[in-house]
């Protein structure tokens, strides 16, 4: 895993991914107490990051396993960014997603072109029913965050939040990313250590599935003791990946954890003053930059917003408390 | 009123204005039978269009002048436009706002750095009302489309749709824009009849504020009954303007007028599909594409998402009706 791999997913992505803006809001920046930068990964295509690295795996497959097929299991934007992917490079795809997954995530899945196989959360090993039907069907499994060909794809906005950081002056910042598994968070920090050394990547997390945040403090990968439960479901994973965790361990950190109410309200704030829809697990960073300033060094902030498939009951909620 | 005036406003926008980028959704274009490009120019600075407008006629105004400050009279978009394009060359700036704008537009014109002026939109002149203060306090007034230089900045928005459609191979397309007064639509049409000839602006319109679309069926201008009461109130304008019209009437239309309901619709898609927050006004170019098709000529549609200053309960209106 290195930078010449993030390098040669750009090459593969260029045409086909969307190269988001660096957004600014002086509202924003009030509330932070700092220069606010937001990079809205959810209006990427099928809404998250997770288009990056669905492409930049299935760019990278040899063609006559491509044409197998390829499976993913997935809360929902990794399922869709492989979805995608798979479609436009002609490839029969298969997401198992868990049952309790956004509705849109799953319809939209479908919708996409994929077979969508559900699984219970807390009671089925997703593993297991993963590598069967890999195993029955010749398809090739393409993990959420601990393949390198994934963790490339989300480089890839590494590299231009480094390219758009340096045009906007900005040489020293935190970049706040959304992390579940790590794969964002990963990639990016490669990105940065080679484009923009002076820009450090800080995980975020939600309150009681911190184990990045605490994998890093104590030095070794600590798991989550639930498994669901939380509005922000793109980011829920067991633990950090065997992959992702020495290279964040390396670059990134101390993480950062917001409460779910923070998350709301930081969907609130997009609406109001980005014209954005994030999910909560999408605006965890932003949250971070605006409620937990105190623990946040530059003089700058970058913040991801990781995706936008939110459903509309959890978004009227976001509104209902915070949108004034 | 001429292409030279656009490019260069655009050369005094560049580095100042956000360059929004050329979005699409393979479920737009499933429901609009053809592909929909959207220009989400809620993203703009301010949340719409309107800070192009704003941006260029400041940019242009001799430094003694500008220093004297200036005034708008906007329902809210045009008005934070130019509040902040102000504050930016240090201008002290007045807004004349109808009582019943969204208390999201007024409150965010004030934080901007404005003096808010407010009046009756139903009972009182707002043309008389900022003369008035123009003449007290030796302000500038910065129409809001009938004004040279705020039609040169909103025609920048069409040399980047001519770049950027040329960039995607389209060639021949209906342009769909959100029409208030016309500043916009005719910006939009002088770049476009310079750049790309083959794109053709439609101004779209919600029903029972249809003067564009009258005036450009008749040949001469016509007025709407109304002047308040719709959901699209960034888009109602008592008629089109002298300046407008004839540049609208040469080179764009037929108009497409959509209903409330269809609007609404398009915000919740926006939602759904764009993770974009759309006004109402600012939706139905976008309403327009998905179901009047019938009406569109072009193989292609771009259409302009004008703005997103839209309060929380419209938003969550759109969703209780349309969001799943």
């Amino acid at each position: 895993m290195n930078i010449e791999m993030i390098r040669a997913a750009r090459d593969r992505l260029n045409g086909h991914v969307r190269k988001t803006l660096l957004l600014t809001s002086p509202f924003l920046d009030e509330i932070a107490g700092r220069r606010v930068w937001v990079k809205p990964e959810n209006l990427q295509h099928t809404g998250s990051f997770k288009f990056r690295g669905g492409w930049s795996a299935l760019s990278a497959m040899q063609p006559d396993v491509r044409k197998r097929g390829v499976l993913a299991f997935s809360s929902g934007n990794h399922g869709q960014g492989v979805a995608l992917s798979a479609a436009r490079h002609g490839a029969p795809v298969v997401i198992v997603m868990p049952s309790d997954a956004p509705k849109m995530k799953i319809d939209n899945t479908r919708a996409l072109g994929a077979e969508v196989v559900l699984y219970d959360r807390a009671g089925e090993d997703r593993d297991a029913i993963a590598a069967k039907l890999c195993a029955e069907r010749g398809l090739t499994l393409i993990k959420p965050f601990d393949e390198p060909q994934v963790i490339a794809g989300q480089g890839t906005c590494g590299l231009e939040i480094a390219e758009q950081a340096a045009a906007e002056g900005v040489t020293n910042a935190d970049v706040l990313v959304c992390c579940g598994g790590g794969g964002f968070a990963a990639g990016v920090a490669l990105a940065l250590e080679a484009d923009a050394p002076g820009l450090r990547v800080r995980p975020v997390e939600p309150e009681g599935f911190d184990d990045m945040a605490r994998s890093l403090a104590s030095g070794s990968i600590k798991s989550n003791s639930r498994r669901s439960g939380s509005l922000c479901d793109a980011i829920i994973t067991p633990q950090p990946g065997d992959l992702t965790f020495p290279i964040v361990s390396r670059l990134a950190g101390p993480g950062l954890v917001v409460t779910e109410e923070e998350a709301l309200h930081a969907v609130a704030l997009a609406f109001t003053r980005l014209k954005l829809v994030a999910e909560p697990g999408g605006a965890v960073a932003l949250a971070a930059a605006l409620f937990r300033g105190d623990e946040i060094e530059g003089e700058d902030v970058i913040v991801t917003i990781s995706g936008g498939n939110v459903d509309a009951d959890v978004f009227r909620l976001a509104l209902d408390r915070f949108g004034g």
